[in-house]
């Protein structure tokens, strides 16, 4: 095949809305990989429109030639682009109003807005089928790792059976921090925070948010269902101590912010929530701000994708990657399967999770409290694995663990509930699940 | 949307060639999981036709309603499908006849055939692209692990440095209880034998071969190079001791099979061999029968994939994974580029590879030994990390390891080289590569 300077393709034009930290490295990923992603794309991929809300901030890329426009929706309803990348975030206001004004003119949007996705992907998936236009949002689900593709593509032969992975780098980083220094919660987040690893407020990180909105865009494409984030039971990592850390170490597990998602036959669970995890689990040696995905399918077995889930590179590769596909005419339904297909989500309720649980209380040191919790134990059906008291201190307060066999939630809720109000017990109970990954 | 009766989509019809445990495990999974699989391709897909030596053998699948061709290559050319899938084997012969009759018939081809790729796949992805026909053979590579999709998509946009991994399950397995055990190597083949984990002829696995035709395809679509089998260095573990993996331990290391290709500015270098590689490394903990594949992206940083790379499902999981890809209109060209784009691999010998060196000596025990060796190291300009020799044996032989910082690899062979000619140096030196990954 030759082609002669008439026949050369027609560029694939991009307008990009927000140019915050990922904004600028998408628009310099694209210029300094331009040569690799033609010849991958089969054509360029060029920069013609950007927005922002401040003109002239400087910016680490050059926007040399590139139309600016002061509203973001207006130049997703009108300039001349093929594509619309929103990098805007929140599921809400402009970036909201940037990608639906993108569908309604017939235009493909790339997206790496874990909020706006998680809150109405079904939605903008909807009305998106119904302009005929590709919704791409690898780069709202743990940054570089293409995780969404293989879900969607690579692993599409399978049926499921359970998603779930380390989906957020300041958690990860945290808690890895908090075991390897023995040093409490709230020191350790300052620290992350001066280094940039957390924003000043830490709350859509650390209260377990940020990965409850990409839990739940992972299970619409695991399990062929509409987005339903309000069904993710969600905790953070705040109540987590040192003494957990520790004693989940002697016990043989890591402590680690967990995203599951697993097809049950009572339904779909969604969590997200501190849980303990063996320690030789492929998850417990993933540390630092990584994240990690693992994938079970019926036909290919467990599949783990590793890297890192956040920062300006990984996510502009994630974004680029969505681009090149589109310019290359590839395309998907945004959730693997046409809209109308994706069936609403039977949730199984958090109560209904069946599986072990490590409780720790502070109990007065003194006789009769061990059986006391066994009776309670005993009462509600609740068989214990373990039980351990570090250190004796006749009559004052010492921490006991015990460990849960397999049991309903409900019913260890019920039992650890009236433990707590045995006399000698002395502080609220800390609960954390256990998953045998 | 509605459909009416008429206007369901066509069926994606697919002739299978070769209906060994991978064949039959593609046609069974096409069938067991065909709802989902028609939702996700947007269309059923439907084996036609199959082809295979012989018709009456019993199969764990149902060929009710499938043409039977006796003649695999006259199917690829004749039968009325939408594509062949070839799963016979082999880099000629009747796999190399398929491919290409059913290019030339104009027919997307899907492949779970390394070797087939590893030596033509420069030529096949030119023939096809002529032909406009499509290429898959997502299988070939690490079974289960959409690695292929992720290199040649899903990091699009990055420029590579390298790609690198274990890409041997049966490999992997021996070493691993090679390193649990204690034991030595014959000793554990014979097991992998008998669990099935090793061919009755094993030298395609345990020489390197199969991990090196895998890294050729890998090469190809990460740096957008012609593949070249003829450029990868190949040494198998048929030589790796037990001694070798105890003191691999006691300095840090864990001995892999790996294969590693990465950019330099003096060429590409593609090599597989026994590598010590950090206990701490990400790959160091994929023990047993798992695959893993590590990129490394300039814009992504360090994306790594893992999971089953053999077996029936895990490579029938790929296989249909393309051909879902195919049905549904996604393709991409089968390196990544253009034929025309991927240029010829500057090969880096392994001469020429910089890096550091763990080097085993069986010394008579006397005075002025290691005096001797160290004039040979400090005349060839080769710098020693450490050294040590277990126990003392005063007049007999001893183990004496020694590991070398970084240099070129000509320079460390030739003092070895000259070490082994030392009168009191009584065995063949072990020589194993280190990679700090």
């Amino acid at each position: 095949m030759s082609h002669s300077a008439d026949s050369a393709p027609a560029p694939f034009r991009v307008a990009v809305a927000g140019l915050g930290t990922v904004g600028a490295a998408t628009v310099q990923l694209l210029a300094d990989n331009a040569g690799l992603i033609a010849a991958r794309a089969g054509r360029p991929v060029e920069v013609v429109a950007v927005s922002a809300r401040d003109h002239n901030r400087p910016r680490p890329c050059d926007l040399t030639g590139i139309a600016w426009f002061g509203d973001a929706t207006e130049m997703a309803a009108r300039a001349e682009c093929d594509a619309v990348v929103e990098l805007i975030g929140g599921s809400e206001g402009v970036a909201r109003a940037v990608t639906e004004a993108a569908i309604k003119a017939g235009r493909p949007v790339v997206s790496a807005n874990k909020a706006l996705f998680a809150h109405h992907g079904w939605t903008l998936a909807q009305a998106a089928e119904a302009a005929g236009v590709p919704l791409a949002f690898e780069a709202a689900v743990a940054g570089g790792i293409p995780i969404l593709k293989a879900l969607r593509e690579g692993l599409a032969a399978n049926a499921l059976d359970s998603v779930y992975g380390l989906l957020n780098g300041t958690c990860n980083y945290i808690l890895s921090t908090m075991r390897d220094s023995g040093r409490d919660f709230a020191d350790v987040l300052a620290e992350a925070q001066s280094l940039g690893y957390a924003e000043a407020d830490p709350s859509f990180d650390v209260d377990g948010v940020d990965a409850a909105h990409k839990l739940a865009i992972l299970t619409s494409l695991a399990f062929g269902t509409q987005v339903n984030l309000d069904a993710v039971h969600v905790e953070g990592i705040r109540e987590i101590t040192a003494l957990d850390i520790a004693f989940a170490e002697e016990l043989g597990y890591r402590i680690k912010l967990l995203g599951l998602a697993s097809a049950t036959e009572a339904g779909i669970e969604q969590r997200v929530h501190p849980t303990m995890i063996p320690a030789d689990a492929p998850l417990a040696g993933v540390d630092g701000v990584f994240n990690a995905v693992v994938a079970e399918g019926d036909a290919v077995g467990r599949v783990v994708l590793e890297g890192p889930g956040a920062g300006a590179g990984p996510t502009a590769s994630a974004v680029v990657a969505d681009l090149i596909d589109l310019a290359a005419g590839r395309t998907a339904p945004p959730f693997g399967l046409p809209a109308a297909h994706l069936r609403p989500l039977d949730a199984l309720p958090v109560e209904r999770r069946r599986g072990s649980y490590y409780v720790r209380l502070t109990v007065l040191d003194r006789p009769g409290v061990f059986a006391d919790i066994a009776a309670i134990l005993y009462e509600e059906e609740v068989s214990m694995e373990s039980i351990l008291q570090r250190g004796r201190n006749p009559g004052d307060a010492v921490p006991v663990v015990m460990t849960l066999h397999d049991t309903i939630e409900a019913a260890a809720r019920r039992a650890v509930d009236r433990i707590a109000q045995i006399e000698a017990v002395v502080e609220t109970p800390v609960v954390i699940r256990i998953e045998h990954l």
